[in-house]
């Protein structure tokens, strides 16, 4: 069983979700936000996501880590904000010795809702669907928890090619 | 005596300049460059800038760090390489429990060279002279030393005009 922990870091939220994965079955663990105060200043803001995930990976001693890759904006002040975000978030994850994969949202929407173009309550209902959830998680960690289930299932897939591959090899 | 770090995060060299200060006195006690490898992952690029400035705390025990303010482009793209190199670097700083300062580029000229548009080689010279050094230090080492110089000036600044205040006090 493989605890896989996906993040999506934001400059005033970052959404997290921890699912358990054994093959091509997972179960739901653990979700939630890690939400910046706008009175911190930027070194506290970011000590935020790097203790919030500390905590997180503390607890639930997931061995990989699944992270949203970036849709760059035209605007290089939110980017900027946005990275230093990323860039506490990746450095607590390396920081634990979490093995990090990184998928683009596109990927991670094919995977959950089973296009690219799905949108935010999409991927929310598809979340819940999944993971048999009674309530619709918060849009954030929804997010967290869909980088996490695109990691289980890209994971399920490459084992699965390993497996056929094996088989095929002893078939000659 | 205080233990002042200064850092300059880049996406590709992370400098950092270590200096101790006492009153308007200072010395030199290290520098360098962070250097991340371009065939590396982000999340292993990330991680060398974390680990990079956790060893040089735990090595000279700074109790103040001090980092430029980002100038930014209109690039996005830069933008965002730069955000995650700062998060990491901020991430490092306060789980450490260093507390931190940021400067604007042009106050750390000012303070240094004393004039906010100084370029990167008045400033390397400059940080020589003030901290009369026999090599001039690489480039972005000297910015993290003039990160540093600028807090030491800021914070004799600050305590000249607290005892000034005080003594103002005492006299009514």
């Amino acid at each position: 069983m493989t605890i896989i922990l996906g993040v999506d870091p934001g400059s005033r939220i970052t959404g997290y979700g921890v699912i358990a994965a054994e093959g091509r079955g997972w179960r739901y663990v653990d979700s939630g936000c890690i939400r910046m105060k706008t009175e911190d200043s930027l070194p506290e803001r970011v000590l935020t996501i790097f203790q919030g995930l500390t905590q997180i990976i503390a607890q639930w001693q997931p061995t990989q880590a699944s992270v949203e890759q970036v849709f760059l904006s035209n605007n290089a002040d939110s980017a900027l904000k946005l990275g230093q975000a990323r860039g506490a978030a990746l450095a607590a994850l390396g920081h634990a010795g979490v093995v990090v994969a990184e998928y683009s949202a596109r990927q991670i929407k094919q995977s959950v809702v089973g296009t690219g173009a799905a949108d935010k309550t999409q991927v929310q209902h598809m979340v819940m669907r999944l993971l048999q959830l009674e309530q619709c998680p918060q849009a954030d960690a929804a997010d967290g928890l869909a980088a996490a289930l695109c990691h289980a299932h890209a994971s399920a897939n490459m084992l699965k090619m390993t497996i056929t591959g094996l088989r095929r090899g002893r078939g000659h």
